[in-house]
């Protein structure tokens, strides 16, 4: 290794100190924080944030990257590394500061007004954010620099090296067989007639099954946990220490459950990562695509799967007893129901693509002067009933129910179809393995674990996302093995 | 205010967040911490540790601090601060980088030593590390300087401008009193048959219990939070982020009840600062001596009274339906029995201090060279016999009881006789108000509450603690009244 290699590497270690500390807080900040506390905590935070900003852009930064990079990389991770840092570091550059000041403060204003704007269903009083995050995205994106559109710069921040083209590409496939199949799916439930969950299940015994659950798949207790949270999510304060938190609702124990088969995806891809590079990029998740891939291997094809249940039906069965009556065949009919529903958030394995689909239509247009913000409302409606056969009551229920917008994340949406599509597609390449398959009639999920730490975990951000597909499962990521999967669940 | 002065003030108010930050990370790690993530945890604490040494003691800081007193103090406030921020800087100056390295690895390796030495019950596993401890010890003492002898210079550490010679004065006047009041007291408990309060707690209960308790009292719950942890403790993690740990016995519900009173006696003092001076003397708590008699007031004199449990019995006889026979009287002759015992932490009001007056007489002994560490064990059972009438069976119940030595806190333990008189100073004093003593009937304990916070807690550092027990209650520290106390209690 070379001497300028290991100072700058030394380098993102620290800014990997702070970052993680800042997640700690953060962390604290959703589970713990009493309320009176909130003005020091962000004073703490933003203290650390820009520690970080002044350590990742300073002149003396510049210089060891460009030193690295003239010393040369001795080995793939070194220039997995190198390739990555150089990235980061141009991208920073591009923005002013002026720039990423207006853009804090914008989206710190537009989360507010979202909120109310949610809150009384009126799109007016959320309109002028919006158009001002959007000017501020069209203005990043021309600083960052594309080839063939706006949309590429802003979804490089979330799919590292995917082009909008590409996006295009599959989901004009995938679009007209998904739409065929949701409707198939959603009319097939509707007439068979599903026993219905809802009853008392007590908390104490949910986290109970939780644990036993993600215990038995693999997730390191030693170096994680799960608390409670109003919105699920996973985070990682250090190499050994991934925690998950989930929400609670004392009539319907699956609502917990999958949860914590969601993030704990999230979280095994994080223990799962090399440890000793934490903070370095060969140690780091690659992109939102392939996270939600893992989130979505293990609580869809996995926690929603018979081998699954025939082994777990009955340890739920004695700790909820009314459940004591129930077939697997009526409970997997159960939580395999497919229906329109108006909120991305709800929706089931069949209809989830639709919502990203109108999403990523919307942003593309907005970003392309072919929508303006004001007519939003209408063309998600519009879209909306052409997708799903109804139209939301509100704009609540409508284009102001998800938050990402609000922080500016326009470029986002696309990851969570491509997690759905890629999860597909790396369960299918792992179940080829005879072993793997024959181990899910024990309930036995290792084998299928240690095939993503191998392909995907343990590779950290040394390939890019479709380089890493295309290794782990031979093509680059395509809609075939979802729609399958699919076909195979609902229809 | 002088601009020198704000530039300080502002870099105090930086390393601050910085400790502040270091106090989220130890809470966790106390609270929360995955095993495995121990490691990281160290280096993510030590790197915020290392950035505050460097601030408080940079060329830079010294600078600061030179133009600060040159300006010189607007108000009393200022000067406070100037005063206490020359003494610190003036006592990190006069030890070196080697001696703290060298301090911080004998800790390190000291306090391994003595987990494994209590657990053997084997002093000679732990003496060559006190040994290296005490040289350290004196070595600092010579460094700091001092008067009189060597203790005066560590004491300073716990107890802002206390001297031995003071402590031995009050001691010497507190001992042959106590040691008369202990042995009766506890010949009178042998001699009044105590009710035996065991059964079976709900945990859940006792948290109800807890909270009820703290927040009639006035504990700020949207400033702080109770948590459970194997230790109890108080940190603050922000101006208004006061955080209480306890621990539950399932089969006696004092025992976490005690545990809350006491921490909340440190957390309703760290609400009762200033907050907008966070991070500055004028904002922060005193010493040792004044902060464990917050504690000791809320846990005994208030915890302990009749006052309270008039109240708080039926309450407590709600959630615990096996205390419904249970009659007022019989409930204070049991909280309050007197014995002699080897542990002390387990100790009763009347007997706490002869465990305190053994170990100061030891540490002093030992810097003043006239105790070998190898006699030590020998020295604390001959003493233990004297005051105790009885003699550890191991030195695990004798000499190695405490962490204290094992983390160079030489200097510590007279803090802890020091709140004890402390508390029943203050009480006495504040209950000269007719108007505090007679909202006791109602367990209202609100202008007591009060008292402290106008004669103590909003004070913060600006007196030093002699100065402040002077002004709130006439005297300096004297063992009068808490004789008085103990005697009303007991006899």
């Amino acid at each position: 290794m070379s001497a300028a290699y290991h100072s700058l590497a030394e380098k993102h270690r620290e800014i990997a100190l702070i970052q993680s500390t800042s997640s700690i807080l953060d962390w604290d900040q959703e589970t713990n924080l009493p309320r009176k506390a909130l003005n020091y905590r962000a004073e703490q935070l933003s203290y650390l944030s820009g520690k970080i900003h002044q350590l990742s852009t300073s002149a003396d930064y510049q210089k060891s990257l460009e030193t690295a990079e003239n010393a040369g990389a001795a080995d793939t991770l070194q220039k997995a590394n190198l390739r990555e840092w150089r990235h980061q570091f141009d991208r920073s550059q591009k923005l002013s500061q002026n720039l990423v000041e207006r853009d804090s403060k914008t989206c710190t204003l537009a989360k507010s007004a979202w909120i109310e704007a949610r809150k009384q269903a009126d799109f007016s009083l959320f309109a002028p954010h919006l158009s001002k995050l959007l000017e501020l995205s069209k203005e990043k994106a021309q600083r960052w620099g594309y080839q063939d559109e706006a949309y590429d710069a802003l979804l490089d921040n979330y799919e590292r090296g995917a082009k909008t083209k590409d996006i295009v590409r599959i989901f004009s496939q995938y679009e007209p067989e998904l739409e065929q199949l949701a409707s198939a799916a959603v009319a097939k439930s509707q007439h068979s007639a599903a026993r219905s969950l809802k009853g008392s299940f007590p908390i104490a015994s949910q986290i109970k099954l939780n644990q036993q659950i993600a215990e038995s798949i693999g997730f390191d207790f030693d170096a994680g946990r799960i608390d409670t949270t109003t919105h699920p999510f996973c985070t990682t304060l250090g190499p050994q220490d991934i925690r998950l938190t989930t929400r609670y609702d004392e009539t319907d124990f699956t609502s917990s459950l999958f949860g914590v088969m969601h993030e704990m995806g999230h979280g095994l891809y994080e223990q799962g990562l090399r440890s000793s590079d934490f903070g370095l990029p060969s140690g780091t998740a690659v992109s939102l695509g392939i996270h939600e891939s893992q989130s979505l291997l293990w609580e869809a094809h996995v926690g929603r799967s018979p081998s699954f249940w025939k082994h777990w039906l009955p340890c739920a069965q004695e700790l909820f007893p009314q459940l004591q009556d129930w077939s697997l065949e009526e409970f997997l009919n159960t939580i395999n129901q497919a229906r329109y529903s108006y909120i991305r958030v709800d929706a089931d394995e069949a209809t989830y693509d639709l919502h990203i689909m109108l999403r990523f239509d919307i942003e593309r247009r907005l970003l392309n002067n072919e929508l303006k913000v004001d007519d939003v409302p209408a063309a998600w409606n519009e879209r909306f009933e052409k997708l799903f056969g109804m139209q939301p009551e509100s704009d609540a229920q409508g284009c102001l129910q998800d938050i990402h917008w609000a922080m500016g994340g326009l470029g986002y949406f696309p990851t969570y179809t491509l997690g759905n599509l890629n999860a597909s597609q790396l369960f299918h390449a792992a179940t080829q393995k005879p072993e793997i398959q024959k181990a899910f009639n024990e309930a036995n999920f290792s084998p299928l674990l240690d095939w993503m730490k191998t392909h995907i975990h343990s590779l950290g951000s040394v390939y890019l996302p479709q380089d890493l597909m295309l290794q782990a499962t031979g093509e680059a990521t395509t809609s075939a093995y979802h729609l399958a999967h699919l076909k195979q669940r609902y229809l």
